[in-house]
C-alpha cells in the first residue's frame, strides 16, 4: 500500500445535477453585500469556486489595511459555493459555523479567495479556503478558512 | 472546597493605563469599514465592549438576512476593542484567528455585539463575544465567538 | 425594551423525553477511552453534564502537564452530553467539530469539564465547555470550547 | 501575473538551527501520553511531521470507533512538532487554539496524522493537519484540523 502523504491531485467531483452552476451564480447575485462591497465571481467548478475583490479605502481597519471581516466575507462566500456546486437541485447554502486564521495584513491592490470541498455530504459539507493578495511581489497568502455549510431547501426558487 | 460550577459574577479586570476607553474609541474611529458598514462603538468598560449595527437591505445575504460575514465584522470588533481595554499603554490589537457559530438568520432591525475577555495576557488575549438581533419578540441570540486577539505596537500614535 | 447584555440565568432546557438521564449515562460507559484515562461522569442536568478527571502522570505532556488533548477529550465529553440530554429518544450524539483554545497549562490535582448547550437543534446543539484544574489556590480555567454537535440515530440500542 | 490558483508545491521551509530534528524527537519522547496511546513519530522534515497510531480497543468511543480526542491528540502533536522544526535553538511549542473537523468515523487498523507549516513566526505559527485512517479500502482522510502554535522558551534543556 502506497505511502499516504504522497502528493496527489486533489479530488475530482462531480456535481449531482446539471444545474449546478446556474445555481451558484443566481445565489451569488442575490448576496447584496457582495454588490455592496464590489466582490464578483470568478471561476465556479465542481467543489471549488473563486471569489475577486478590489482594495477599497472604504472597507479598512484602523491601520489602513482590508479589514480582516471583509476578508472573511469573501472567503465564506467562496467556501459556501464551492459547497453548493456538490449538492442537490433545488438546495440553498448555510455556514454553519468557521475558522480563520489572520497570515498577514490585508495589503495589496487586489484579494482572491479560493474555496474547495474536503468533504461534501448530504446535509453538511466541510470546506477550507484562502485569500491571497496581489502585491508588487506577486500574490501573498492573507488569510486561510476552514468552514461547516449546511444544505437547506432553497426558498427563493 | 466550594464547586467550581457555581455562577459566579464575571471577573473584574483592571485596566492598565488610564488612556484604555480613549485609546478604543480613537481606534475604532479609524475603522472605516465600521463607518461604511454603519456600526457605532456602544459601551465600553474594562474587559467588555458593544458595537451596534442596524439592518441595511445592501448588507444582505440571498435571502434577505443581514450576511454571516457582517455580523462577523461587528462581533470581531467588540472581541478585539474588549482585548485592547486591557492592554498596555501605545499598543493595538489584531485579530489572531476567530471561529463563530451561526445560531439563527440575521432577522431583526438592530444588532448589538457583545466581546468579552475570557483570559487577558501580555502578548495573547482569548475573548468570547455574541452577537443579538432585535425583533418583535425581543432580543435574540444570533452569534457566537471565540477569539484569539493580540497585541501589537500602535504605529499610528 | 431592557438592554440585552444585563446578565441573565442561563436558559432553562427542557429535555424531549424521559430517557435523557439514563442515555447520556449509557452512552458515557461505552466510551472505552474514558475508562482508560481515568475520566467519570459527574452531574448530569439538561442541558449541562460534567466530566472529572484526577491528574495522572501518564496522561502528560512534553513539561510534565496534563496533555491538551486529554484536557480536550473531557471537555468534547461534556459538550457532547450536555448535547444529548437535549436529544429525541432513540439517537446518539456525534462531534461535528470544535475549537479550543489553551488558557493555562494543565497544572492540577483534579480537572472538572462543564459542557452546556447554547443552542439546540433538531439535528445540529451548539454547546460550549470549559476545564477548570484544581490547585492550592482554588479552582483556575485552564480551557475552553466552542463545540458543534449532531443527533444520529443510535445503532447501539 | 500567473494565476494565483495553479497548483504549486508547498513552500521549502529552512529549519533556523542544525538541531531541529533532535529537538523535535527529544520533545516528543517527554509527551507521555504518546506512549500511552501508543503512538509514535514517524517522518520528520522541515516544516512537516507524520505521527502514527495503532488502532486500539481501550480508546474508543460508544460505537467502537477510535474516540475523536484521540485523533486529535496525534493530529495536535504533528501541528505542534512541524511548527517546531522551524523554530529558534532553545525554544519548545505550545499549542495557543486548535479547532479540528471530523470528517469520518475512527474506523481503521492504523492512523496516520500529518502536521503542516502553513505561516512561519517568531511567535505565532500556523499550522494545518489531517488525519488518515488505513482500511481495505485504502487511506480515508476522517479529520482535517487548523491550529496555532507558540515558541516558549524551553524550560526542559
Amino acid at each position: 500500500m502506497s505511502a499516504p502523504w504522497t502528493p496527489m491531485p486533489p479530488p475530482a467531483f462531480t456535481p449531482a445535477d446539471d444545474e449546478w452552476q446556474a445555481r451558484v451564480r443566481a445565489s451569488f447575485a442575490r448576496q447584496r453585500v457582495m454588490t455592496t462591497i464590489g466582490a464578483t465571481l470568478g471561476a465556479v467548478t465542481p467543489g471549488e469556486v473563486v471569489v475577486e475583490l478590489p482594495f477599497r479605502d472604504d472597507l479598512t481597519q484602523q491601520h489602513g489595511y482590508l479589514h480582516a471581516a471583509i476578508m472573511t466575507a469573501i472567503v465564506d462566500s467562496a467556501c459556501g459555493y464551492a459547497a453548493l456546486t456538490l449538492m442537490a437541485a433545488g438546495t440553498n447554502v448555510l455556514s454553519v459555523e468557521y475558522k480563520v486564521n489572520f497570515l498577514a495584513p490585508g495589503a495589496g491592490r487586489r484579494f482572491m479567495a479560493c474555496g474547495r470541498v474536503v468533504k461534501p455530504g448530504r446535509t453538511l459539507t466541510v470546506t477550507t479556503g484562502d485569500v491571497v493578495a496581489e502585491t508588487d511581489a506577486g500574490w501573498k497568502p492573507v488569510v486561510t478558512m476552514l468552514a461547516t455549510m449546511m444544505a437547506v431547501p432553497d426558498r427563493d426558487r
